[in-house]
């Protein structure tokens, strides 16, 4: 009964390696809850794996605090990092972007993160992406100034706290589909994020998609197979 | 252990005649709940405290379902009554507008009823008053075509089920104070109006004061007061 | 004081005509919370529209109770109408298929309903359509006999209530995106809805956007924005 | 991939300078949820918009924890802060008080520093404000006490934890408007301010506009607008 | 597998004629959710047992619709029945009042319904007891005229909705405990009755002890056993 | 789009009879949210199913409302019906009882409709059952009074709603599982049953596992599971 | 614009001294939310009350963290100090015990602070008071055990976490009332205390008053005036 | 007033030895909210009761922290501690195992010490167990390659968390009941277990019981009485 290194890998995750053939999209290790040796495990199964060859595609590591980061970068140093995202991708090494644009709002500057973890994703799964930021509705010009980007995507991903009401807002200007992403940027009634959650799932444009509060990653990787090139026919 | 009629009016109601002295708006009757026993008597007390010179001022019925409504007619036949407002004054003759102008901007048809009691309280707390249907956020081009009426309000009812995402935006355009009636209008997530409650208390903009769910006659009340004639010095 | 007629199309609602221009889809009108009346003035008004030239495209007309539906066909009775979807189309000719498959997969009979609408909606903005139904993962033999139609499809629409598992096991065997719909199927602690809508938002598997409880109009029009056919270069 | 410096301000914020001439209140920063580095450059950007006369008026840096107070006050070391209050303006003249008197009632001790924010947000809108604490229900004589200032106030902000009785008791004794504050002061049941934010939507008494839980600089900007001086016509 | 009836009443219900002597206080009959069948058998058996001499003590039925009411009058047909508190008593004759006085204050008239289950329930326990009505906090002069009733009596219940204010109030002028019964009257974010039960559990006044939203009848079985006469010794 | 009934049973239901073999229990077709007519051509293929040999296992038809159960008799006209468990069985023959005793205890007369589904469910899965009714905690002398039978019991089934005390209190007393069901009795902060599910879920004693509110049907299953005959060996 | 202390003690509290004489109880000083210097000020101010003769009453300080607590024996060094219930006294000595006895049964160990707190305060008001600790009814003999206790008490306080049900049980072997106290002990679903405080709201038992969870205080206020000698007539 | 010490063990706590006994599984002492010294004082007593012959069954101490940890390991050194589950066992020698056997699934990496909670337990209440790990709804081959495993077992424990799908999936391959435990791993709409605690509880298999979240120890205890060797007869 001793710690969870003494299980080997197998006492503590099982890799998925084949979800990139099954999918098309590699594999993300989620870092919360599980300790920085258990990431770090896990790290290193990865790396023996691409050595093995048994696969060759990036992996994400999401919702990485700072003590998860070190055990991924002890074990690959090499490693792409975004503090502020909480993400790292290895190996380091971008895919050349194809499919459409992918445009991300950002309603405010304490967004950011969720933003950035979503362009972060974007950018591994090999999309372009444009990201601009402080683009709330109480200054609702600034929505319309960028009435070009919204055109010109293939998809769009909206991060908003608080009222989350630029989803709605968005969507009626566009005709690409909306990603919604609340976030638990707020206080009092927005309730962690609740808020915007709900509002965002009663946008009254339709066109709008919503994923969990906080959650860039799973925002861009939605957006990613949104965008993505048709497969030749 | 009779019914509430057997008890006179005072088992059931205690007329709060002096509110009009002391607050300066008279007294609404709340029908919900009541009989229609109840509200006709309360209609017969209303009646006789105007013959005996006790008051003065107009009673609105507020929330009076038909047969609560057809109570008070038979009492007040000449009773002014909004069937959609579910709302009804009397005596008939509302004051002669004065103070601000106070506008009822209403995002979707849904939402009309709560905008019609809105409006109707304002019209007999004496205050000139403009309605405006069907301006949400999913048309935003609706919202900004009406910046003049905005520009001249000196208070601005905002009227918005779903997302509820209509105040932020009108507050990010106004100098003038906004007061956010959620409505239940909406479905699932909506939660009875939980949503666009949450979303308003939340505006990112600031200058938005929020009432009870479909309460008309509270956002009614509460902008007469903010549009009110200075008092003479 | 008198009902909504009196007040003409404007007291009551203000056609968005320029949205399929805008967005590329055309409006749809939400029955519930308006009267009989009020949707067929809507009605006439879509009528007169197309009679004017000012626009050309199918207009849905959704959540439509029996009520809201004879007022459609009074005034527009070739219109098309799917009783089980509460959903109601004019004029009656659906667009040629273009763009990908879209697969709807309904997880009970009992959520058919919304299953239905999300159908009709694809159909109705020009997608082409596959509906599977009962293939809860109660029966996980179900879903997995359906890989063909799952890797076919450009966008998947899963239709779930109770615990709302069937999107997570989706995503993880698809490479398209999935739009999640809880249903309000259940009872107890299912709370209308809010189980499986909590259980698609947090779904396991990337790649899931969840719309309001119920809303197979939402899931529909964003599933056909998703498979909509690349804009020509 | 760095950190948000390496980005610019354009990178982490678009200052909305715009808003003084178009809403006639001056703009503030939400610094929770912000680094202290992001802070620090938003108020470089002040700064620098106020020495080349892009903007003349008074910023607000509101929910400022002791981080992001050192790091405003790193770029304007002259900028005023009230620590209880967690904000802080700068330039640092506060204007001449007009419009109408703004009384701020503060239930107990605890909610002091919600009140305090709410007045130093008055006095830096520009109006003459006073400030009564521990002011509770339990013992009704207190509130009683101050009807003369009751009287005297256009606008009064009532904030209030636990039970938030206060203001429908202070709405039943007023003619002005009053707008409503719950807090976060109490436990268990009070969840959080929950139970505060429910009761002032339901008081009983009209005239009662809501902001935020703990949302004390929304209070004020609220009052402020509602006791403005009348445009000159 | 027939109904209820077939099962005698040993497969519905067991009569727990021992609580008079465990407790003190008699039995009584909740009556929702139970079918006008059911409720007959039960009055049967308790008429039965008076016959037979195993109880000889009151039994009320609470919450008692219309076909509950006449299932029992049916068969005891000398039971007294308030429609409005929708509770009935039988043996009919009251006992003759002992131990403290209990004021019920009631704060609306939508609340009577509830207040009148409370002062049935404690004339049927043997409590002196007086009714107020309409005594809401929106005009507190009404509560403070009652003074002296609130210093003679032994237990004080109050009941309200809405936000549930007036506990608080009371416990603040009294020095005998407070009943409190949070009633479902309103709407919206009431949330049925949710926002007075979160404000009178944190009430800012010790003293106040609350029971479920609606139930007079434990708010008079409570405050009947606080005001009973002391034993004996 | 004609209604359901043209689409065939493909189009609204796929039955899934090989779930006796995989899983050693028969279908239950959930009824609730179906039409009549849905149900009616359920039943019929069930009836065609068990003419072909396919199946030979007892089908029932749960939550089944009045306009259910005649479609289920119109096609099986000897299917056995318990109208107050809402529940239906066929073929009518219940198997011989095997495995250990499953106790039902019904803490009130308002649970019965719920614990007769359990002992239904129970009854056609084929293990013997004994009911107990009205032994809630506020009479405790009447559970101890049944210590004989928990301690016979291979599985209880626990039903209560109000305080859902019950399931701590026998958990405390019983050697073997206790299968806790709350029910949506009661009223007011019973939240339709969230107060005993929650407080089964919190159960002070080991050995409660939780089913949905007011799911006989789950608890009757999941009993005849824990209570079943081991398999030879 | 300086701290809190530079404001007098008007600019924080205002002391009800004259509670003792209104309600026939001392104040209490609620610490959570106050910094340590705002109790100590506070805790001179009651000195100097004292002092000049003002008042003569015990003050409570309630819900004291470690630095509450010394600043009030900074000042008071005679102040009696329960540091597990989190609550001070001061003068010292508490009054002789009249009126009736108040048992105070407490569930679990982890309960205990908040039974202490009630025991503290019931001594402190001047009641005899008799604490029974692990009760809980996972073994339902050991409140049985106590039946002698329980007939005793002219009040009985129950304190629970988790389900919540021992209030239920006891009231239901009590002739006396029973004051309940949800904990926020347990974990998950017991959500801080909901689950025993819906728990408790739906005793199945009448004769139960609840107060907020954690409110030992509450609770033994509520129990002292329940069990107060008459008043001599 | 001291602390807790000074009142001896009967002052905090009072074990229940006959549990054994009465119920055939030992105690267990919830650490959580007791201090390290009163959980010192429960091992003494414990280990005192061993000594005098008491009792002789294991005692387990669950939810402990690191300091209950130790506090129980300098009474009782030789006691079994597994740290990731917050777990020890006193005497350490656990039983051979009985009955049947017992499968734990464990969905991801962070549901680990949750998972280990319930291995241990069952092995310290006599079970065999085997335990998967990382075997979610996301890759369900992996589900499917475990199906000897799940025909095998006679109870199935099933941790997640996120959408709390596996439970429903792995019911309809099982013949055994399923223990399903929803953990608080996830976050934002998660809300601390709260998604997979609903997902569980409606899930659409039957043969479904559900513990609290993250309580590995009731689910192991649960499914070691539903697992337990049939008695002798």
């Amino acid at each position: 009964m001793g710690d969870s290194e003494s299980l080997g890998l197998h006492g503590i995750a099982e890799l998925d390696l084949g979800r990139a053939a099954r999918r098309g999209y590699p594999e993300a290790i989620y870092c919360a809850g599980k300790s920085a040796a258990q990431v770090g495990a896990i790290a290193l199964a990865v790396k023996d794996a691409h050595e093995a060859g048994t696969t060759s595609g990036t992996v994400l590591f999401t919702r990485a605090a700072a003590e998860h980061a070190e055990a991924v970068l002890g074990v690959l140093p090499d490693a792409v990092h975004d503090e502020i995202g909480r993400i790292l991708a290895w190996p380091p090494r971008a895919p050349e972007p194809t499919g459409g644009l992918v445009a991300v709002l950002c309603a405010g500057t304490s967004d950011l993160p969720v933003a950035r973890e979503a362009v972060f994703t974007l950018t591994y799964l090999g999309r372009p992406t444009e990201l601009v930021v402080d683009i709330g509705v109480a200054g609702i010009h600034r929505v319309l100034a960028r009435q070009d980007l919204i055109d010109a995507a293939r998809a769009i991903v909206v991060v908003a706290g608080m009222d989350g009401a630029l989803p709605s807002v968005v969507a009626g200007l566009a005709h690409s589909p909306v990603v919604a992403v609340p976030t638990s940027v707020g206080y009092g009634a927005a309730f962690e994020g609740l808020a915007p959650l709900l509002s965002m799932l009663n946008a009254c444009s339709p066109g709008v998609g919503v994923v969990n509060i906080d959650n860039g990653y799973g925002a861009g990787h939605l957006a990613a197979q949104i965008a993505a090139p048709l497969p030749a026919t």
